[in-house]
């Protein structure tokens, strides 16, 4: 295990406060509505407290989306119709300011942060010192975790820091990993989880199936779109990577997400429990990142107490993570994209709940007479 | 029928236009992203370019919220647990913006003007002259739906007209219905449906069940919060006053809106209209909305396409009326409590589904392979 910036974060998290959920409860039950009358709004405020530590919790705004890309040794089995260069492409892509995550982002006022972690094609020329992008690569993509482990532990590791250091520097509001030509100037409330990596269905669905126990068939989906016998064959791949690499997985959650995960997954669950130990809500994506978020709650429990659920994915391994670890999501508009789009899209509902709690009148201040008993 | 603002807003209604939608949905396949990954937000980016005529649509923002208050004579029944005067005191905690849909609204930079179609107490005197407050009350509340009609065809037809011209003002940037002391000044880009009114879901329950021909107890629900014996009651009033009034069922949609339905049910199904005639979406609420909404579709057929619902309610009558209309709501929150807030919350998501279409970069732009065929 690292003795770096993940063990220093994960030695950090704290239960919910309790006191502060009591508290924002009983505030609910004052307010000019029926009791309950804002559902999951409610129980949303209830969590920002219990994370925040405060009664009403502060507003999570503004948020900062980290999109973390990497590639996947285990295209070479045939997983995807996207060629690999694909993942290069979009890394320029989000720099430029034209993919969905970065639309999404700046309609609720969030910052983007592109953390190369490993991808295997040269990035654009148009990437060269571009601000918002952060290059510490950890290989050209993993190796492929069909014909043995998808990295060692040491990068794994590695990258597990890099994510948590990632995470408190922008709650911090420090410029990611200094020195890197990164402009985020402000101290995020909440932060975003977002990744790109063509492939990573694959090892995000085998990584399921390990933490869940669940059989390859029940967590693998269609990615971007495989067709009935792609489907099948990704199955496969997932099922004979679980009987290569079962070892590994006895061995324990490091080891399992070294063997069966990627750079980027390793990241991302390092950037959520170093958000988990910066005391924000994490909102977490879809598949890719709900993999991550699996292996962090196996790594440090009680770091998904710490995160909200953005969306319902349509990939059956998204909900297999939620219910395994009772998560409600807070969306679900059958997304299917990654890169932190479905937990972007949830940010207003959050931030909403939140002022809910702090803005609304209650009876007594309102003059407003109660429901008979 | 009225030949007033309803009418000429009735006539001014238009189907989607079928080219920009064509041209929207050919857009969503040419962006950096797999074909349908991003769901619901796809299919409403191109019903916003039916809505509006364009593709791109404009971004529908800002949005302005209407909140029509009324009391109900059925409460004489026993329907709810809420004594009535809390109709009065909303609208006093709605004006001095310490309301859920006050806090919801400035989050995503909405106006709320509230108007007073029938409160039957008298409005406290924060009341007096406040802005964002119009007073045109068609009486101290409608009559008892289960004695008699809860209001004449005429006063029907005078909400209908009103709420089809505080929304053509509020789309038009004018102070709805100058003369009022409402300080609303921007042109709203889309419109949410608001109502206030103690024992409300009962009229809106009959509607519902008289619309769709379905079975009270299956459309009748607990409202603010009921219990078995109350929801039961509840169902037996929404019974009786089917039996009671079938004559005016049979005679057509606005006769059954005047007897069973209420001054900000029928103001809202005018408001609906005016904003479909004005060429902007309409965000609708919950049962209360959904219930005016069904009433205009069937006053005015076409209505609903230009309508987004805005979440599913847990009152059962709201699923019925989005199953009958064919609409899938944005947001799924288990809310109940009215007032526009579900709308409001969904707002966001629609303005992103616009933004997307409108500045995600296609594939030839952004130099990204496609999917391999």
């Amino acid at each position: 295990m690292t003795t770096g910036a993940f063990q220093r974060a994960a030695g950090a998290v704290r239960p919910l406060d309790q006191t502060a959920m009591e508290e924002a409860r009983a505030r609910q039950d004052r307010l000019t509505k029926p009791r309950g009358a804002l559902g999951r709004l409610e129980a949303l405020s209830v969590q920002l407290a219990g994370i925040a530590g405060a009664c009403p919790a502060p507003v999570p705004a503004p948020a900062a989306v980290a999109v973390f890309a990497a590639d996947h040794g285990v295209v070479a089995e045939g997983v995807t119709p996207w060629p690999q260069e694909v993942t290069a492409q979009m890394v320029a892509n989000f720099v430029s300011g034209g993919a969905a995550i970065n639309v999404l982002a700046r309609a609720v006022g969030a910052s983007v942060t592109v953390v190369d972690v490993g991808v295997a094609a040269p990035l654009p020329a148009a990437c060269d010192g571009a601000p918002g992008l952060i290059r510490r690569p950890f290989g050209p993509g993993t190796a492929n975790l069909g014909a043995g482990p998808a990295m060692d532990v040491a990068a794994c590791s590695a990258a597990l820091d890099l994510g948590a250091r990632v995470a408190s520097d922008l709650v911090a509001g420090r410029p990611p990993l200094a020195g890197d030509a990164v402009d985020r100037p402000f101290a995020a409330r909440a932060l975003v989880t977002g990744e790109m990596g063509i492939g990573n269905t694959t090892p995000a669905a085998a990584l399921v199936a390990a933490f869940t126990g669940r059989p390859a068939a029940e967590v693998t989906g269609r990615g971007t779109g495989v067709d009935d016998a792609g489907l099948a064959h990704k199955t496969a791949v997932v099922e004979r990577a679980l009987a290569r690499h079962a070892g590994a997985v006895a061995a324990g959650p490091l080891e399992t997400l070294a063997a069966l995960g990627g750079f980027e997954i390793a990241a991302l669950a390092g950037f959520i429990v170093g958000g988990a130990a910066a005391g924000v809500p994490v909102l977490v994506d879809g598949l890719i990142a709900d993999a991550a978020l699996l292996a962090a709650e196996r790594l440090v429990p009680g770091v998904a107490a710490r995160c909200i659920a953005g969306h319902r994915s349509v990939e059956p391994g998204a909900a297999a993570v939620l219910a395994v670890l009772g998560l409600e999501p807070v969306l679900d508009l059958d997304l299917r994209l990654g890169e932190g789009s479905g937990a972007c899209l949830a940010l207003p509902v959050v931030a909403a709940a939140a002022r809910i709690l702090a803005e609304m009148a209650t009876f007594d201040a309102a003059g407003v007479t109660d429901k008979e008993p």
